[in-house]
C-alpha cells in the first residue's frame, strides 16, 4: 500500500501479514482467563491459511476507496467466521479431519469440547468486531452485521453444510450441487466481498448488483479449483487431507463432469467473473488479480 | 398488558406466550431448506422453557418505557442464543445428556452433526435478529449487538463453559465458582437485563450501574438456585437430568456450603438484589417480582 500498484504478490503478503496481525489483536490473549480456551482459538485461528475472504474484502475495498482500518475489521469479522467452520467440519461428528492448514486440526491439538467452544466463540468474536469502534456511519456497520449473519446462518454457511451432509452418497445433480456449495462457501465469499465494499463510500445499486454478480461467480470458482485439488495435489502441497471428499463418496465437481469437464467449467466461470468487473474500470485491478489467483492455485 | 399491572403470573404468561410467538416468526419454517435443520432448530427452540432471559428483557423494558415490539427482537436474540447453549452443552463431547425441557434432547432426536449446526445457526439468527429493522436509533442497535456478542463469547458463555469443563473433580474455591457462573450464566442474564432497558430511553449512567448490580445478584441467584434444585428436585419437576453436576463430580454452591448454607445464600443474594432496585420506584415492579420468582422457583 505504500505504492499505487504494487506486484500483486506483494500486495497480497502485505494483506495477509495486516490480517494476521488485526487478528492477532481482536483474539483475547493467550493467557488471560479461561487460557487454554484462548490458546486454541489463537492456536486454530493464526498462522496460516491463505486468507481468501480477508484478500476478497481488501480487494472490494479498493472500488469503494475503503480505509485498511475499516478493512481491517470487515477483513478479520468474516475470517473469524471461515476458522469457526473449519474447526466445527473437522469435528469427530463431522467429516473427523485430523489435519488443516498443515497442522493437527484443533480437536486433536486440544480436545473436542475445546474446539466446539473454540468455534462457538469464534463466531460471536466476529459479530464483536463487527459492533465496535461505533463509525459515523451507525446504520451501515449494522448493515455489516446483517449481511454477515445472514451468511453465517442456517439459509447461508450453516444451511450449506447441512446439505453436504445429507448428500453424502446420494447422486446429485449440477444444480442440487451448486446450491450446496453457493450456501456452504458461497455465502460467506460473497459476504466478505460485500463487506469490503461496505466499508467505503456507497455504491449505486447497479454497481453492487453487478458487484454481488462478480462474488457468486467467483465463490463457485473457488469451489470449483477446490474439487479439483482435491483429486490432483497432493495432503503435503494442500496441508489438509487430499481425496477426501471422493473417499467420503461426496458429490464433487469433478465426480459429476470428469476432470476435464471441471476444468472447462472453472475456466468458464472466472471469465464471466472477469467480465463482470469491467464496469469497475482500474479500480478492479485487485479483484481481477485475485480471481485469477483463485483460478489457477495450487493449494 | 391490557391493564396497567395484571398479576404477575398473568403477565409472565403473556411475555412467553408473545415470546413463542415472535421466535416461531423469527425461525426459517420448518420446510425451507434445509429442512431437517430447520425443523431441528424449531424443536430445540419452541415450545418449552421458562423464558427467564426474555422476562428479565422485558422486565428491565419497563425500566425505559421499551415497546414490546422493541423488546420482542432483544428477548429473541438473548433466547437464541440461550438454546444454542444448551444443544451444544447438552452433546456427547460435552454434557452427555439426553433430556432437556422434558423432551429427547436435539442430538438424541435429530443426531450430532445437526445439533453443531442447530447451535452454530441459532447464535446466527441472534444477531441477524437484533440487525435487522434499522431503528432511528442505529448506534444504540449496534450496542446491543456488542453486549451480546460479548455477553456470548470466551470472556462470556462460552468462556464460563470452558471454565466449567476443566473443573471437574477439582475443587473450587467460592470466588473461583463465582467467577466461573458470572461467566457461564451471569453475562447472559446481565445482557438480557442490559438489552431490554436498552430497547428504551437513555438511562442516566448511575441508573445503568445500579441495573447491572442487580443484574449481576440476580444471575448469581439463578445459580445457586439451580444447584439448589439439582439436588433437592425430581428430573420429571425439572425436565432435565436432576442430580447431575453432584454424579459429574461437579462443584456445585451446595457441595460448597452444604444445602443449608446454600439456601441462606441465596435469601442474601435476593435481599440485595430488590435492595438495587429501591432507586427505579414503581417502574421495577415486573424486576422485583421476577427476582422473587427466581428465588422462589420449584423447577
Amino acid at each position: 500500500m505504500s505504492q499505487p500498484h504494487p506486484p500483486f504478490s506483494d500486495w497480497m503478503s502485505e494483506v495477509q501479514a495486516r490480517v494476521e496481525s488485526a487478528l492477532s489483536c481482536y483474539l483475547p490473549p493467550a493467557e488471560s482467563i479461561p487460557g487454554r480456551l484462548h490458546q486454541a482459538m489463537r492456536y486454530s485461528t493464526l498462522g496460516g491459511g491463505k486468507r481468501v475472504r480477508p484478500l476478497l474484502a481488501f480487494a472490494a475495498g479498493e472500488l469503494t476507496g475503503a480505509s485498511p482500518e475499516a478493512l481491517d475489521a470487515a477483513a478479520c469479522a468474516v475470517e473469524c467466521i471461515h476458522v469457526y467452520s473449519l474447526v466445527h467440519d473437522d469435528m469427530p461428528c463431522m467429516d473427523d479431519d485430523v489435519l488443516r492448514r498443515g497442522r493437527p486440526t484443533c480437536h486433536v491439538e486440544y480436545d473436542d469440547p475445546t474446539a466446539l467452544l473454540v468455534g462457538d466463540s469464534l463466531q460471536s468474536l466476529a459479530f464483536d468486531i463487527l459492533s465496535r469502534n461505533s463509525s459515523s456511519d451507525p446504520a451501515r456497520q449494522l448493515e455489516m452485521v446483517r449481511v454477515l449473519a445472514r451468511a453465517s446462518g442456517s439459509c447461508g454457511m450453516a444451511g450449506g453444510q447441512a446439505i453436504d451432509l445429507a448428500s453424502v452418497g446420494k447422486p446429485l445433480t449440477q444444480p442440487e450441487l451448486e446450491l450446496m456449495h453457493a450456501l456452504k462457501t458461497g455465502a460467506l465469499i460473497r459476504a466478505a466481498v460485500l463487506l469490503g465494499a461496505l466499508c467505503g463510500q456507497a455504491m449505486a445499486e447497479t454497481e453492487r448488483e453487478t458487484l454481488d454478480r462478480f462474488a457468486k461467480r467467483a465463490g463457485l470458482l473457488f469451489q470449483v479449483v477446490d474439487d479439483i485439488l482435491d483429486c490432483t495435489a497432493s495432503t503435503a502441497t494442500l496441508g489438509k487431507t487430499a481425496g477426501k471428499d471422493a473417499a467420503a463418496d461426496k458429490p464433487t465437481y469433478v465426480s459429476l463432469m470428469g476432470l476435464d469437464g471441471a476444468q472447462r467449467f472453472a475456466g468458464d466461470l472466472e471469465s464471466e467473473a472477469l467480465d463482470a468487473l469491467t464496469i469497475f474500470g482500474s479500480r478492479s485491478l485487485r479483484l481481477t488479480e485475485l480471481a485469477a489467483f483463485i483460478a489457477h492455485r495450487k493449494f
